[in-house]
């Protein structure tokens, strides 16, 4: 199975993502500065895996906090919460794992330092572990919803390597495959950084699932023509009331999912759903370097000095999304009512 | 002003449009093989353009061809003009224009060659100088479509570069620019080729016209988000019912702007409508070399092998279209009429 982040003899080893797909490399942090620069740079991405590697990154980084005092322990312990906390703005996963690891060491107060750095590093594994199990979950539930034959959309990378391992999209593609389902996935490339044709397509080619590249902008047509049968996305944080902020372009393929009644799907786990929001609105967008647009692979692709918008995510609204695949099961509208009750009030 | 294509002291001179914006080189053609591969690989593009090149490098064929008789002559100029039909199915200005220079033969089978060939340079070069006189016209007729201070979404390119010069959407644009109207552009970089990116953000940065350029997926979300007033977009082809045939993705930002409430404009000279296809089904849809998705700069960006789909235009229903500019005037539904009352039958 592809892991993208994972904890081996005391560092966080990671995929370089940006490397892929020509290049399969993976790096050791022995540093949480280390995966600190993995988070922004987009060697790791994709909110549960963001959300693993900080909580891994807080484990390392608490292994090499100063020991000289409890004190001082927990005041470095909260200052590298803190570093991580201002990574990546948009992905609600970041934020619920470093709670999960804030929390652990709040209920070992009393313990020792040895201890609670054990502590930490068991945390950040069975965020890890939890995840992949989520995500086969999320892909047994949804798998339901996919028919033999179906073409599916998927845009950027939802799959194995935005998740602990399997996938959350993809994770119900890959289920849908394995239950022998004759399914055709057609890859959004997903630009600015590429993520559906470098790494979706990497991982279906892995996989032998058929698949087809197209540029973004494609889909609209390929719907008009009647050869999308579902789209399916993940998701980087999910409003209490069902909107849905996902990779730039997002919205679109919603919007013309529905101008081609093409039912859309999103699939995500339970951490992704940030209950204190209460409607996409207040979902901080990530804007990234101008970089990422007029150039690629080093190579200037627009004229020096032009002004560029490069939003990371977009918010769907709740009205355009058919159902929401989560490792508790399908949830449909009315979201609020569905995701209240998900969580048992 | 910007020339993508002219006629100089007996050669095609042609902007090397797959060089911009970071080189700015002009080639000259000597020879009509070149010409055609020029056309191929998209040194000139935009279907106006492509139209008046292969007009010229007729004309530059014809110029070469054999003397020896006016029978063996003629055999070679229509050679040469069925070369030229070959190279790209969707834009009809090429069929225009080549239809153009046949029928200058033909008015003047009893003519002696070196008059048929002064002719037909005549011929060729009229057709560029009437393509920006018309272009010219459909920028006063498009600016009275322009607010002061709106925003404009165009795609592609179909500027100056795209056209004997001033441009069709880009003519509009100018036009209001020219005219005072504070206007602001966002360009859609417009994948896989980047006409977008490459060159409308570099004919706008010429002209200081205030431009945001944006990848293709970032449109929808700034509809959204209330920053787009209307799109306008050139044509390839345009069906006696209005449907349009333009760049891959014109469909979907003509989805999004109907979803939004925003006016979709065309803008096209009238050597653009086709009347002898009856709507938009039958126009035929280039689909080009799988390269062009897959590596960018001459980098591979996605897996080796992957299957790609590469259509590099699609079609947008008449329903969709608020208004097509052209430089007879403005058109409003119901086109069929409309179109019928421009050629006057």
């Amino acid at each position: 199975m592809i892991r993208p982040v994972y904890w081996d003899d005391g560092g966080v080893v990671l995929i370089d993502q940006k490397a892929l797909p020509l290049r399969e490399v993976s790096l050791v942090c022995r540093d949480y500065h280390e995966v600190i620069d993995a988070i922004n740079d987009l060697t790791v991405r994709g909110a549960p895996a963001v959300g693993i590697a900080a909580a891994m990154g807080i484990a390392l980084g608490a292994n090499g906090a100063s020991a000289e005092s409890k004190e001082a322990f927990q005041r470095t312990f909260f200052r590298i919460c803190d570093e991580f906390s201002r990574t990546r703005p948009t992905a609600v996963n970041l934020f619920w794992a470093i709670d999960r690891m804030k929390r652990c060491v709040e209920a070992r107060w009393e313990s020792s330092i040895a201890t609670i750095r054990k502590a930490l590093v068991t945390e950040a594994v069975a965020i890890c572990d939890e995840d992949i199990e989520a995500n086969r979950r999320i892909g047994a539930w949804g798998r339901e919803l996919v028919k033999d034959g179906d073409a599916i959309l998927t845009h950027c990378n939802a799959g194995a390597l935005a998740t602990g391992g399997y996938g959350t999209a993809l994770g119900v593609i890959r289920a849908a495959h394995e239950a022998g389902k004759g399914i055709h996935v057609f890859v959004d490339e997903t630009r600015p950084v590429l993520q559906g044709g470098r790494l979706t397509a990497w991982e279906l080619q892995k996989e032998a699932i058929p698949a087809t590249l197209i540029t973004d902008n494609m889909a609209g047509f390929l719907m008009k023509q009647g050869r999308i049968d579902l789209v399916i996305v993940g998701a980087d944080r999910i409003a209490a009331n069902g909107d849905t902020a996902n990779k730039i372009g997002t919205y679109s393929l919603a919007v013309l999912a529905e101008a081609h009644e093409i039912p859309f799907y999103v699939a995500a786990p339970r951490s992704t759903i940030d209950r204190a929001m209460h409607d996409g609105d207040g979902i901080p967008i990530e804007e990234r370097d101008a970089r990422e647009v007029v150039t690629l692979g080093g190579i200037q692709t627009a004229p020096p000095g032009i002004d560029v918008y490069n939003p990371a995510f977009d918010v769907t609204p709740h009205r355009y999304i058919t159902a929401i695949v989560t490792d508790a099961g399908i949830l449909r509208p009315p979201y609020d009512l569905e995701i209240r009750a998900l969580f048992g009030k």
